[in-house]
Order: structure tokens, then sequence, then C-alpha cells
């Protein structure tokens, strides 16, 4: 639905955001009055998924824009760059978030006067939103011919409309494939340590009447080998020139599908491109302790035990069967795909 | 330390055994009064792991025979057999469970009097507790040479202490080359739907002061690409004459060894063996939805979605690179093994 994961509230100037931490148990919105509360929300992940975070990034300057209470041109700006700084530290690997922030900081720096600078910031930002969507709808056209007219595809945390304007990324492309009439059943990996896979990708698709199962994460490779998946396809967080970084697990996934012969794709707006990093220069976020060590109120591990927490890992691009970006479907070795990288830079 | 998983407890001439479904938080006692009760626990994991789930049975035979109230020869033995089918339906994965049942029921069955029937019962069971603590320490001293001087192995689920009478057999090879002077580091991968390695595998390991961290299972491969993994080591539920069967993710691993060249090995006694089936014989069994769909209180996966959770995959023997039971290192094609698993069928 429009506007559905984060849109401007227009009556009170907020940003509300879809609480996908409280999903599928509760349906409720959070309403982000300054910038400190929104970044509150990308950090604790009420609010997350690339395409949604660049969107985050948008509003949330705008946000900014909004509250400065500095009255002069100089401290204003100075104020708006603060936030934006906080908003880009709350989530390092996704590029995104710096994506959607530059985009609105851009046309804020260039304005000459404080009321501009408000009314451009929320005019980009709703256009980054807009433009989203669209993108969205594209990524999702092109991938729909890249799946089977009948059959099963394996996805991996949460790539839907929840973590985009709407459509999604990789559930775009099953939204689309299912939309031209193609009968397509989801396996939905859980996706440790936050189970966005069981608790945002199977509500979305169940809410649209898309048949969807949940596994946990490690059942994959023995359902590829049992011969029940027809492909994989998963999202992004950042494509550097060799790599495509998403939520750990992608990376199993793509050498398990390779071992079975099984495609492996990926579905990306051009704005998760970065081909100016390799994947050796990429910092990983580490996230808490306390996402693996607890499974709800219960401790699940010893404190004399030490716990690892990566959220993201890298796929190496021998190992990616095709990426759909909104310009098309790119097969490696992906010059198709640096090409356009290198165009949206300019 | 010695009976500490499971034990017959000769004041009261009943089965206790260390309630694993409450690690690592609480560390508590279960008493089995009676073959009911004990399958009970065995139904819901209070005790598992594949050679603890072979002294289980045994024991559960002695106490079927310590039980019964019939005072004939003929009705009492139907009453024991019964009660071993009971205790033979609670997991039809696990071939160790039947292994214990079967060895103590053949000599029940070759008793002369209930007295007799009683006494032999006991005795055996015991003795199958006895035999796995030394077969733990064999396939733990043949294993431990596998393993580097200093390193880093993965485990998936608990093949450890818990899951045998005492020392396990992939943590045995773990505890044999610490005993013997390697410096190892573990990495145990939580093991989804139950966190078997987060709650019982880091509980044990830390206890013993062996340096553990735990991960999601689906960050193994990324470590692995890191070269973070020396080795990994599981266990096994049933081995085929062409496959491990282990906990559900073992599988995903072996195929992630492979694809990194890093070694994958199986540790598991000689009564884990199955010769006579293959792979595609053998029924998976498959878990209650509420494993998976619900979090500690919370569900996770919503209602209109689907839920599959089978207990266990299996890892043909091509991607195996050596088997260690009490016998010695088995290495490919696991001729060897196969004439070992006669022997011991005889």
């Amino acid at each position: 639905m429009e506007g559905e994961t984060i849109r401007w509230e227009d009556d009170t100037g907020e940003v509300s955001l879809l609480d996908q931490t409280a999903l599928p148990a509760r349906v409720r919105r959070i309403r982000c009055r300054d910038v400190e509360r929104l970044a509150e929300a990308i950090r604790r992940l009420e609010i997350r998924g690339a395409p949604a975070l660049g969107v985050a990034g948008a509003y949330g300057v705008a946000l900014a824009a909004a509250r400065s209470r500095e009255q002069d041109l100089e401290p204003f700006l100075a104020d708006v760059s603060d936030a934006a700084e906080l908003l880009r530290s709350t989530r390092p690997t996704a590029v995104n978030l710096s994506w959607g922030i530059d985009r609105v900081l851009l046309k804020v720096q260039a304005a000459r006067s404080i009321a501009e600078c408000r009314r451009v910031a929320l005019a980009e930002a709703k256009a980054v939103a807009a433009e989203d969507a669209l993108i969205c709808r594209r990524i999702g056209d092109h991938g729909a011919s890249l799946l089977p007219d009948r059959g099963t595809v394996l996805t991996h945390c949460n790539a839907g409309a929840l973590a985009t304007s709407e459509w999604g990324t990789a559930l775009g492309v099953i939204r689309s494939a299912v939309a031209a009439g193609k009968e397509i059943r989801v396996l939905a990996c859980e996706t440790r340590p936050l189970l966005q896979g069981a608790r945002l990708t199977a509500w979305e698709l169940a809410r649209d009447g898309i048949p969807v199962t949940v596994i946990v994460d490690s059942a994959a490779a023995s359902l590829m080998q049992a011969g029940e998946v027809d492909c994989v396809i998963v999202g992004a967080d950042r494509i550097t020139r060799d790599a495509v970084f998403n939520k750990v697990g992608t990376y199993m996934h793509a050498v398990c599908a390779r071992h079975h012969g099984i495609p492996f794709y990926v579905a990306a707006p051009r704005s998760t491109l970065d081909p100016g990093s390799t994947a050796a220069g990429v910092v990983v976020e580490e996230r808490a302790r306390e996402e693996v060590s607890r499974f709800g109120s219960r401790q699940v591990v010893p404190d004399a035990a030490g716990v690892r927490n990566p959220a993201f890992d890298a796929t190496p691009f021998p190992l990616v069967s095709a990426i759909i970006t909104e310009d098309g479907i790119h097969r490696p070795p992906f010059d198709t795909l640096g090409r356009a990288a290198g165009r949206s830079q300019r």
C-alpha cells in the first residue's frame, strides 16, 4: 500500500512508519516528531531494508529542516548537516541511507533561504519516495521474466514492500511474476537473528495471497537437494564492484544454489550500487550480542560463551546469476552494471 | 561428569536425566518413574542426542521390566515389549534409540524368570551406558589427530557430553584434542529451531574452559569465506550406506565447507551405522510448526503462512572428509566403515 512503510504526514509535519519490530503480532505506526526519534527507529530496525532506508534518510533531512529553530541560514544549515550525520551513523553498511540523505542535503545546500530549504527538502524527499516505488515496479517487471511459469522461489530476509516504499525488490519480482499470471510459491527463510523472513516476508506475501512457507535458514540447502527450489532471489544492502552485500545468510544460499545448479538472483535499485568500493573495503555492521544470546525474555547463550553477530555478508559476483535493477537484467561479468552505476553517479 | 546426562538411580529404581530444555538458564534433573515419562522426555527433547538416546532406550526397557506388575513370564514379556515399542516410536530418525532398546530386549527375551529379566535388563542397560562412555573416549582419541594444533573448529547442534553418556562424539574429539595440548577454539552454530548449539554446546564447552563463540547458523559460510574456520566436525543421528543424517543444517555446512576446501568430519559410534539403508529410504522426522512459528511466548510467523520443520538432513558421503568411530578414522569411499558396520551387526 502506498506510503505504508514510511510516509510524510502533511497534517503534523511528522515522518510516520510501520513498526516492523511489532509485526506480525501487531500492526502499529510510529510517528517521528524529530530526527532523534527517526534515528532511533533506524537503529532499532523499526524501519529497515536498503531502499526504505534511502527514503528514511531523505525524509530525515526534510524533518531536520522542518524542526530546526535556527533563524539564520548558516546555523540552520549546520543544524541540518548535524542531523544528517546522526542519521548516517545509524547503519554503516547500507549505502542507500547515505544516498537518500545526500540527495536531499544537496538540494538544501543550494537553497537561498530557510523557507526555500524546507520546501525543497520536503519536495526532494517525497520525490525519492515516489521514485523508489516506480523503480521497484520496473525491477519487478524486468525480473519477472526470470521466474518459472510455475515453481518455487526461495528468498532470505525481507526485500519486500516493507523494505521499500512499496512493491519491493526481490518480492517485487515475485509480485510482478504473479501479476503476470505465473504460479509462484515462496520459501521464506526465517532469517536469524531478527526473523525478518518469518515476521515480515511471510506477513506481506500472505496478505497478498501469495503462497508462502517459512523454514529455518539452515533447511534451505536440503530443500535445494530435494529439488524443491527453482531459484533464489534476494535484495541487497550494497553492491560493490565485486560482491553483493546483503543480510547474513545470503552468501550461504548462494554457495548452496551454485552447488545444486540453481539460479541465484539479486534485485536492487541502482542506488544500492557502490562501484567505487570493493568487498574488502566494506565495514560489516556487527550488531548487539543480545540479538543472539536472548530468545524473547529467555537467556539462551551462557554468559561464559562469546557471540559474533555480523549483520551482513558478501556474495562474490561469480556466484550471482543475474542482478536486476530498474534498467534491466545484468549478467556476469556485470560490465553493464558498472556502466549503469557510472551513469547514476554522474 | 559421569552419569550426568542420564543414569539409573539405584536407591529409587528410577531413570534420572538432566533436563536439556531448561539449560543453560536452569540446571535441573527429571526423575522418570515409568516408561511413559521417559518416552515423554524423549519426545520433548529433555534428553536428545543419538548416543544418549541409545542409553535412554536401554534404560527404558530396564525401567519397563522393573515396573511391570505382571506375575507370569509371558504377559510380563508382552508388557516389556509394548513399552519398548512406545519408546521406539518417539523419534523415527535416530537409529541408536532402537539399537539400545533391542540390545536390552534381546537379553530380556532370553531370560527364564521375571527376576532374571529384571536383573539382566538393568545389567545390560548399565553396560550400554558404560560402553558408550568408553566409545566416546576412543572416538575422541582417534579424532584428535585430525584437528590442527591451533585453530578454530566449527560445530552444529550438540554432539557433546549432553548427547552421550559423557565426553561426547564431535565434542569428544575436541575435548581429546584439548587434553592432548592442542589450542582449539570452537564456533558453535546456534542450531535453529531449538538452539541446542547455543544452549547446550556453549554451556558444556564453557564449563570445561574451552573457548566457544556462538553464531547464527547462516553466518557459518561467511566465516569460512573469511578463513576463520579450520575444519567442521559434527555428530550423526544415522549413517546409511551413502549419507550421514544429522540435525538440519549439517548438509549446508558440508556444502559450504567443500566450497571453501575445509575438511568436514563426522564423529559417531558404530551404533549409529545403518548400512542396510540408503538415504532415500529414511523417514526424516518433521517436527511441530510451533518450534518455528513461536519465539518464546511470541508469534513470529503469521497464521496464513505455512511452516516446514524437518529435524534432520542428509549429507551424501562425497561431501564427508572422514568419519570417526570407536574403531578409527574412515576415509572415502568408506569401505572400511561398511565392513565395521557389518561386524557390529553380527
